[in-house]
């Protein structure tokens, strides 16, 4: 083992840490942690991991255990179908750093690539689905479904009874529906849409086609829906939807599903882009990230999110919908794959899957089996009274996974990888010979009629030369992690190395269904279970459950676990939640979507929990307290040393505590939160573990319970483990969430180990306090502990230069652009603030052209002071600087080389594709399809 | 299969080729290639291929084949070590576009990514051989050493007696240095050096460590070559030398080897890049590629090829050496390794290999077993009398693979890739255990005292972070495929499709040693034995050598063959070789290597060969007549009718004909050499067969025979096959060659199949003469066949323009990287021209904007010629221009906008990182290696 890991991963070396502990004044990185970290939460023993293995090791390990699963060829359906990921798109988006470090979007100006491919995205769900505008993904179908269900409500708010769920929905979505509507105690009925019940309705869900592969009429039962004054919310699959008219020609309200089948891999479950369009009307009401046209400062077009104000970080406790990522690196993995073929190709695709699926049915009915499914796409069912176990076994045998529907029935799905020899295995497990002749599944009247993907991305890029550079083109627009630091405060832009990245492409990762039976799955239930081992051993949990596929799917999950947990013990009252006012708005959102009433704590002058009021917060709500949902270290950046005061007057109370999990980056190795006072946690594997954050999802949220409230953790119907199908309900579509990218923080603890993991918090406390020692000097530092010191972040306050000059952080973080770095987070936690986290990963040399370049900003904003520049002239207000200005006329107060190499000549520049985008002009006039190409035309 | 492989390979589609086919007033590909291509060579059968699969399918059985392969672990040796390739250096070099789809960086500014990696590569070898100067690579340690052979003879011109080669040195370089040696008459003797032969010698090699692991004092060994008046040479292990003192310090005066254990995976023998240093006074001597620093127009240093006139495109029958090509992906990947590890670093790797084989050896004597190599560094030979291949044996089942010296003796060598359960495992085939006590195995007298690699650049990017940002600055400052069409004549830049790349990653074809028994490498033998037999179907041959691992070596290997079956048949005195004055300068030097003289054959007025002149020499040589060396189509770019007229009047007089396959891209389908003429031809897989140009080699140059030439192709001394290890000898380090990348031409074959292939050609055809037709309007066409068409490439005469304006091939392809292109083949095969290749990969739009592009340059020179801009004020001249241009002072006659957005404005614009580079600056101050950081200072 020549260079243990924790080397490459942690950025200083041993010089450059002494160098830096040099300039604070501290003897050790010990020094710094004692002196930063409360002795009351401080562990003493060392983290029970391995020992850590080099690279190659656990990259060979990781190949063993995709070796362990069989991914085979699946036939089971139920929305997961095999795929074929272009290879183009694959090493080009999902095996490319510099799609897969990038972050969200949130400065648009250099996220124009991944903007520009996510409104593919938008563009190819709204033509496929008939609907005005599409968001700009979801976390899967399951959650889709379940935000359609609270956009019925937030729409119809007077609507009376059930929300009707298609019995032929998929099993996972119903449950997820079902779970998310008991929280809120929202009506759902479950009901053959044959058969609708009488009377109101809120809506109805209808699957399209069925998971037991049916094609019917939908017109009427939407008709029926507007009769009964509800809405009509179907849940479509994209490729079917080539083939039959679209839900929106057809009347449906809403539209939600899943694009896996478009490129995006198996992977045991997720990550997969889920999608949700909407008829004209109900744009305003779309969850999650819309991606909108608007205009920059030279007046071309540019991408960038819309109605952010929509977002659940302004709700709070008005929240309806928690999400607050999206599944960005699968969607332009979908979009691409869209892009690639066309919509002739997708066509073809369908058209050689449905008629595969045709043969079969044609087959297996001239061998005397009744196919139960008359009119289908892909998926039917078959009857083999009795035999269904021995076809399903006979299948396997030749390396097929089919649905075992039941004892007597077996269901069959095909999707793009079935070949000839798919369908000649089929026929075998069943006995059965190729029949001549093969009837239409599909009636004439539902075939599609309309267009789709009309735009010329879709038609343009069908050789691989052209995607190749297509995708060469977008990265090249985009800031991501190869490129320098991101130091954005509560997100931890960390390394994501090579080796953890790698393994996520193996077949047997990547292409296995997440409905196998347990003992295909092998090696995938020993990662999961040591991940979620190692996940409670350093957080001092019991239990672990890493089925929450982002940070705000595991905070409701843990917020579930708190209301199951209470209304067990009788305490059927206990549903306020206390949350602190610093609190990140999914919290709120997060509780409230259990069921909780949110009451606000203050926070003290010092940023901390007033302490105070928590107590008459308490008592006042002693006896129907839940919960608090804190965070630690706070968002301020700051290790409280209260906090296992708060969690005692909490416990106290009857109350529940949930320690939020995002700054466990502070924590780990250091201290844990189930061992010093809570009851809940989630955490971040997207943030502390190095799944890489894909330019705004997948992310995973893993919730972590001490053993009281280990029996109220996320279960799934069609769980590999019996005792897990039934209980608190599914939160996710898949029985492991985000299963195919868990291997990255298999690994990333693998090779560093209890030493390296509690190294790197160190050196992430010490890199953040390097920062503020020396920045302190230009801007305040918000926050800080008793000791003087920050945690992993700081905050630096500009609202005292905002109010003497005019430059605001917005000004800071676009002229951060043309010195070459991402903005920190902007206003978050507190309005005219940066917050900064440079994370271990980054060595000396980019944190002090970091400070350099903000020092350098700071002297800028002296001379707007001194009233050299105006600012509305100022190059902090003209950033970023384009190549296309340089070359108009110029009559800036500064010259040329300010405006673009403020930091010296540098022939490595990166140029910004656009100028400052003009927010408030595309929120005004809301475009989120693609553009016509002329809208570019200068 | 949606999708054909074809239609993703072949740019234009079914629309565009009409339209370029309408532009030409022709009905159809048929008609073109009817009209195109002469009657007396077409053939009428369609390919014997494989029916093409999709790629998924490629891939699967790509992955069974790797997976037919047994690496295990090799403790081998002999020149292939077991090394790790870091991840990230995998990913983001070897597994990245932006690197394998450069070319050969001939336009400097627009490759100084690679040429600064390069030149890290020139530093590394230089400080750790100790010597003055190191090239950019060569093919392997066994061409360097023959090249060592040739630049002692060059400089050593009085030099008497023979070369005397170490009979410790590696069997294949031994082999490969006789094969050189006998095709140019010098005198070679493998001597025990401990024993030199009496009396004067022209110069030795010495193996350091020896091919047993022995490390002797080498500077007697030196001293003695030098007094008798012999140069000295060493084959050195790097690894070794950062513990062993640099054979430069020790007098040295050429050090040769390969890089591959610095991170270049086994890949069953090659590609590898293999290198060659040289002393003071020796520069100008060096074979192969030399990247210098140089300055650019705006005074900043600026790294390009140095010394060019030194190449053999330019010495043609004075050539002493063929190689045109070096190994630039594997050197990048070579100097990467180093960066990424530093000195440090790699001298703890050396220390643990060294280490863990002195625990090896001693426990092995230790239990009772004679260790035969006393001091060693990292392999050593056990004597196991009579039991030797039993310990083979049982290692082998152990997943190691030892060496089988003899019968009573095993070699060991260890590598990187050693740990405790290698030893473990060692041991135990010996039936020994671990020893405690392990004694110095290296002569104190012999450790290295002397620094290397101080320069910054190793001393920086050692953590992941930074190693991943210097990889993509590196390549976001060059031009390669993925950014747009690099349409160079002669060089068939078409698409590396992402399937065929793909495989070389499987653990199953990049861990492979090339000495294995062939029973461990059955997926290799498979995929050889299909790829050589489909390359004879295509080309018309009889039987195909994939051994030559680059365009000249094919050359050198048929030249071989034909002067051996001249010899075989006891026509010793044919040495003659007719040239054509078009041909490629590789045909002249190849041809000399071969120990031929070189007779030349004029050209006619129309470009082709004066068949005239061609008899008057076949007659005036007749009876010394050897071969004929002749590209079809020519350099020209012309499908010549009389080639089948050429080939009877040379076999008339006795000679055999060697047709060059460079352009075979324009006959794949259409014709075949081995049956209109050609008795023997090589084919460059990076050209027609997809391998990458990887910025400038690897290459794959097979040779293709008709029969009676067949018992000549080369032989090697460790072949899989018996029936090949003794023949014309070894040409290329491994028995295979360059197989790591063979599966990317397998897949290619394997995927488009007979009807894609040819389809390939006739669109390439079509493409060019599209390009002829736009551009012939705007710059003359020099050379047209009799049907007026081109072949798959054209000539624009820009003799007249530079005449009438002063504007230059160089000023218009400078100017072009401003229209952002990649300049076409300069001034080759005519002086004064461009040769434009577009291939069949590049579809419609981007040949319209490169015609656009080419056009709008015309109007810039017409404005030169109008005397509107002065040439030396234009924008052609002053071209490319930098993003630093524009903030400076602007006193140009035109806009900053015509400088950088000539074609509009473009925010994607690629901006080259130097202005245009002073190539004779650098030649007359020759700075080869790292410059000094402050070097860049502004």
């Amino acid at each position: 083992m020549s260079f243990p890991f924790a080397q490459r991963h942690i950025g200083p070396d041993e010089t450059q840490v002494a160098t830096m502990l040099d300039r604070l004044g501290l003897a050790s990185l010990d020094a710094l942690m004692d002196a930063a970290v409360p002795k009351s939460i401080r562990t003493t023993d060392a983290l029970g991991l391995p020992h850590p293995v080099d690279e190659e090791t656990a990259a060979a390990e990781l190949r063993a255990m995709a070796a362990a699963n069989e991914p085979g060829e699946s036939l089971i359906g139920l929305g997961y179908h095999g795929t074929v990921t272009p290879a183009v798109v694959r090493r080009n988006v999902l095996e490319d750093p510099s799609w897969y470090t990038a972050y969200t979007p949130y400065q648009p100006e250099i996220s124009q690539g991944r903007l520009e491919a996510l409104i593919n995205f938008q563009t190819m769900v709204a033509d496929l689905t008939g609907m005005a505008l599409a968001g700009s993904s979801l976390l899967d179908e399951g959650t889709a479904a379940a935000e359609a269900l609270a956009l019925v409500h937030r729409v119809n708010r007077k609507a009376e009874g059930p929300f009707v769920i298609d019995a032929d929905a998929l099993p996972q979505t119903i449950d997820v529906v079902q779970t998310r509507a008991a929280a809120l105690g929202l009506e759902v009925a479950v009901a053959d849409l044959d058969a609708l019940p009488d009377g109101p309705l809120a809506g109805v869900l209808i699957q399209y086609p069925g998971a037991s592969g049916r094609v019917r009429d939908i017109a009427p039962l939407i008709a029926a829906a507007h009769d009964r004054g509800g809405l009509a919310v179907v849940a479509a699959d994209l490729l079917a939807l080539t083939l039959l008219e679209s839900p929106g020609t057809l009347g449906a309200d809403v539209v939600v599903g899943s694009t896996q089948r478009f490129g995006v891999p198996l992977f045991y479950g997720g990550p997969h882009a889920g999608f949700m369009s909407v008829r004209e009307g109900l744009e305003r009401q779309l969850p999650g990230r819309l991606v909108g046209v608007s205009i920059d400062a030279e007046g071309r077009p540019a991408y960038r999110l819309a109605l952010q104000t929509r977002e659940q970080h302004i709700r709070r406790d008005k929240a309806t919908s928690n999400i607050c990522t999206a599944q960005v690196l699968l969607a332009v993995t979908a979009s691409m794959y869209a892009v690639y073929h066309g919509p002739a190709g997708l066509t073809r695709i369908a058209r050689e899957v449905h008629e595969i699926a045709g043969r079969a049915a044609a087959s297996l009915s001239a061998a005397g089996f009744e196919v139960l499914t008359d009119s289908f796409f892909d998926t039917f069912q078959v009857s083999a009274p009795g035999r269904a176990a021995e076809v399903v076994a006979a299948a396997r045998a030749e390396g097929l996974h089919l649905r075992l529907v039941d004892a007597d029935t077996v269901g069959l799905s095909f999707g793009e990888t079935a070949r000839e020899g798919t369908l000649a295995a089929v026929l075998g497990a069943f006995g059965a010979s190729p029949a001549e002749d093969v009837p239409a599944s599909l009636p004439r009247e539902l075939l599609r009629t309309t267009e789709f993907l009309t735009h010329p991305v879709f038609n343009t890029h069908h050789n691989e030369t052209s995607m190749l550079r297509y995708l060469a083109k977008l990265s090249n627009r985009d800031y991501a992690l190869d490129r320098g630091m991101i130091p954005l405060g509560s997100c931890t832009m960390k390394l994501n190395a090579t080796t953890e990245m790698e393994p996520i492409s193996l077949p047997g990762f990547a292409g296995l269904h997440p409905f196998v039976p347990g003992d295909a799955a092998s090696g995938y239930l020993q990662l999961v279970n040591q991940l979620e081992e190692w996940l409670a051993e350093v957080t001092g949990y019991d239990r672990v459950s890493i089925q929450p596929n982002a940070g705000a799917q595991g905070e409701f999950a843990g917020m579930l676990a708190i209301k199951a947990f209470h209304e067990a013990n009788g305490d059927v009252e206990r549903d306020v939640c206390l949350i602190p006012s610093s609190a990140h708005g999914t919290n709120p959102a997060s509780a409230v979507m259990a069921g909780m009433k949110i009451v606000v704590v203050k926070a003290a002058d010092d940023g901390t929990v007033d302490l105070d009021d928590l107590r008459a917060k308490c008592e006042q709500h002693s006896d129907t307290l839940a919960a608090i949902m804190v965070t630690y270290p706070s968002t301020h950046g700051v290790y409280e040393e209260t906090i296992t005061e708060l969690c005692d007057i909490v416990h106290e109370h009857g109350g529940q505590v949930y320690i939020d999990g995002a700054n466990f980056n502070a924590l780990l190795g250091y201290a844990k939160p189930g061992e010093f006072g809570g009851d809940v946690s989630h955490l971040n594997l997207h943030k502390t573990f190095c799944i890489p954050h894909g330019g705004g999802g997948p992310g995973v949220g893993p919730v972590a319970v001490r053993s009281h409230l280990a029996p109220y953790l996320p279960s799934h119907p069609l769980h590999p483990e019996e005792s897990k199908r039934e209980g608190v309900g599914a939160i996710s579509a898949a029985p492991y969430g985000s299963a195919g990218i868990l291997p990255i923080s298999w690994a990333y603890v693998r090779m560093m180990g209890g030493a390296g993991l509690t190294r790197a918090t160190a050196v992430a406390v010490l890199s953040a306090n390097y920062v503020a020692a020396r920045l302190g000097e230009h801007f305040p530092v918000l926050y800080r502990g008793e000791s003087g010191l920050v945690a992993h972040e700081c905050i630096l306050d500009l609202r005292g230069i905002t109010r003497d000059t005019g430059v605001s952080v917005d000004d800071v973080a676009k002229r951060l652009i043309d010195y070459g770095f991402h903005a920190p987070t902007m206003s978050f936690p507190v309005a005219g603030t940066l917050m900064v986290e440079p994370t271990e990963s980054e060595d000396l040399a980019e944190l002090d052209r970091f400070c350099d370049a903000m020092i350098a900003i700071k002297g800028e904003i002296d001379r707007v002071a001194a009233g050299e520049w105006a600012i509305e002239e100022s190059p902090l207000r003209n950033a970023p600087h384009t190549g296309r200005a340089l070359v108009g006329e110029w009559e800036r107060p500064y010259s040329r080389e300010v405006a673009v190499y403020p930091a010296g000549i540098d022939p490595d520049k990166y140029w910004p594709p656009v100028a400052r985008i003009d927010q408030a002009y595309g929120d005004r006039n809301l475009v989120c399809a693609c553009p016509p190409a002329d809208a570019y035309a200068e």
